[in-house]
């Protein structure tokens, strides 16, 4: 069984809108790296069972990202924040004065902030 | 039938989630601003049925902010993004060259556009 590695990110995004077993399923074999078998021991149900919990709750992360689009945007705004923090980098290696290298450094952070919370 | 109107923000986010009949009536109601008469009219059901889907669908918009939290999630971004903003628009009247005061202004420009996106 192919994993699909974006998965992981959509589990993040939309994990809770599935059933708990679904979730985790998918938690088991997309962010603790657990085989089938593992997941199938660690949840007392047959390694077919896994399987299909895998298989629909993929199919249901991929239709919530397809409807929402949530997590293409949160990939989209990531991108902008990086472009912001750097061009905040190359502000702060031109001539300004003192107080202003501090301002500059206070938004770095705040960038960096806001990029954690994504 | 009191408004509730954190759900036409509830709506940009989830709405694709809900049936189209509770979407259509939610939209009428709150984005648009129809009275439950007109929109009973418009999609060609009863007054009661318009209140039916709104209220279901209310509900469950309710459910998945609940679940997700990606509102409340935007509207902070949002806050530390206006911050940012004004971050900058204190640098520029600080002491900078000319070239760092053209970055800044692009860099403004950017947190304007995500922003947008939000």
């Amino acid at each position: 069984m192919a994993k699909n590695l974006s998965i992981s990110t959509l589990l993040d995004f939309y994990g809770n809108l599935l059933t708990d077993k679904q979730r985790e399923a998918l938690e088991l074999y997309y962010n603790q790296d657990f085989s089938l078998a593992e997941i199938a021991e660690n949840m007392d149900i047959s390694r077919q069972g896994v399987r299909d919990f895998i298989k629909r709750g993929e199919k249901q992360l991929e239709e919530f990202e397809e409807k929402l689009q949530l997590s293409k945007k949160f990939a989209q705004i990531s991108g902008e924040l990086e472009n912001l923090e750097k061009g905040l980098k190359d502000l702060v290696k031109l001539p300004v004065s003192q107080s202003a290298t501090e301002l500059i450094l206070t938004l770095s952070e705040l960038v960096k902030k806001i990029e954690n919370e994504l």
